[in-house]
């Protein structure tokens, strides 16, 4: 592993590395803030941050600003790429799929399945490399964005044992009736939308069992939001099974991370208040 | 005028417009936050931001994070670009000069002098426009990083009457004796330093009479601290002349917007509170 970043920030600090995943079959970069608690060897918990598409490990550490936060409650934060890169990685013209649009699956399907294996990486991988190199706790959280909001519903959905809290910012909540959802699954997963069930955090949160504490936010003006991200199946299912969900809808804001950074320090509260419990 | 984005952020908007500048001689790009205090039409004070070597009105506005506290204290944020831009203004191929490196001069030299106007531009131009068309009062405020730093520091210190305080992150403080300002001093206003030292934050503290407020901060790990930065003659030249000048040295902080992060809220509500004295 090897660090390519460093940056003091809120007493803690911002740094970002690159290593060799097995997982996903080449090298990846990844940030990580540290905030100041850890700098006397205190273990702290780990919250983590999947982006949207056409994002990488930069976006969020960038704009949200969410490290004041994790400095003031003592919480890490660790934002990876969102998917594998490389000239030898299989990729697609389209900002949609390939190279920057993971979607947090195992892909099945040739040419995808060398490498894009998102979701066995994000859940194993890089917490084992993360808890064997940092001063961190086994306690997790995770929270994502559009793409990265349904990759960390979705991961929480199927490891309840995993995850304290999940959260998300305008996430992909029905992708299998959603555009982007059909695109990227029918690639990775193949054209039978019976492997696709797995990965659609409405259907898992209509059956969930388990109940990992979760909140969303949605902005009204978010210009994907009856097309592509449809918060109201998230809403039917958690009705359906009784399931632990406070989604808000946001009047007048969109898509982008002037929306992310307008909310983030609940989502971070909430986390961090589940990690500590 | 022509807006060319619009988010909601912290309750209120932020926004990028674009507009020619009679000053400058080209078409202008800048951004404001309009926190939520004008939406009822009140009149909030106006907080000023000049961004350093090759950044646009884009850098602070993403990264800084300074919109959450403007919204709480009901001030707006301008962010300039650094440098009249286009494809028939004087440009060179270094980073430290030409567009992206205006230095907030108005230049006297050819082919310089027939663009580069900064100085003019954020002390007169961009103020008059931005008070005809924002619910903002006539209450000003400065500050900047790196050459926005030095920029922040001259505009106000020549013109005490316009500003009621100023700050800087990492500003250069004594252009005259630092080669980022030696190499753009003599491009822009000719090879006699004789001409220079009204653009010096250092030499113009030294002999200042009126006195706006100032607040300094610098990293101590800034990799241009010594060779470009100098805050010791900025200290020096407050103490000849008895000037109001706090100025921070922070342990471990770099040149980096983290830093700036880091730090801005205490910036925004130093301004705050003069705006509002």
């Amino acid at each position: 592993m090897e660090i390519t970043s460093s940056n003091k920030s809120f007493g803690g600090w911002t740094k970002h590395y690159s290593h060799h995943s097995s997982t996903l079959n080449c090298d990846m970069r990844f940030a990580i803030y540290l905030p100041p608690q850890t700098a006397n060897g205190q273990k702290v918990p780990v919250l983590y941050w999947l982006s949207g598409l056409t994002c990488t490990d930069e976006n969020f550490i960038q704009k949200a600003g969410a490290q004041r936060i994790a400095a003031e409650l003592g919480v890490a934060i660790i934002a990876p790429d969102t998917s594998p890169r490389g000239s030898d990685v299989a990729d697609d013209e389209a900002y949609d799929l390939g190279q920057g649009a993971g979607f947090y699956v195992n892909a099945t399907q040739a040419p995808w399945n060398r490498h894009y294996q998102m979701y066995d990486y994000v859940l194993r991988e890089l917490p084992e490399l993360v808890e064997a190199t940092f001063p961190v706790s086994d306690k997790r959280s995770i929270f994502g964005h559009s793409m990265g909001g349904h990759g960390a519903l979705v991961l929480a959905l199927r490891n309840p044992d995993r995850f304290q809290s999940v959260s998300a910012f305008s996430p992909i909540s029905n992708p299998v009736n959603a555009p982007w959802g059909q695109k990227a699954f029918s690639a990775y997963l193949g054209k039978s939308p019976s492997s696709w069930a797995q990965y659609d955090a409405s259907l898992l949160m209509r059956k969930a069992t388990g109940a990992v504490p979760a909140l969303v936010d949605q902005g009204e003006a978010d210009q994907f939001l009856e097309e592509q991200l449809q918060p109201e199946t998230l809403e039917a299912a958690a009705k359906a099974s009784g399931y632990p969900l406070q989604l808000n809808r946001r009047e007048g804001y969109d898509h982008s991370y002037y929306f992310i950074a307008s909310f983030v320090e609940e989502h971070v509260r909430f986390h961090a208040k589940h990690l500590s419990a």
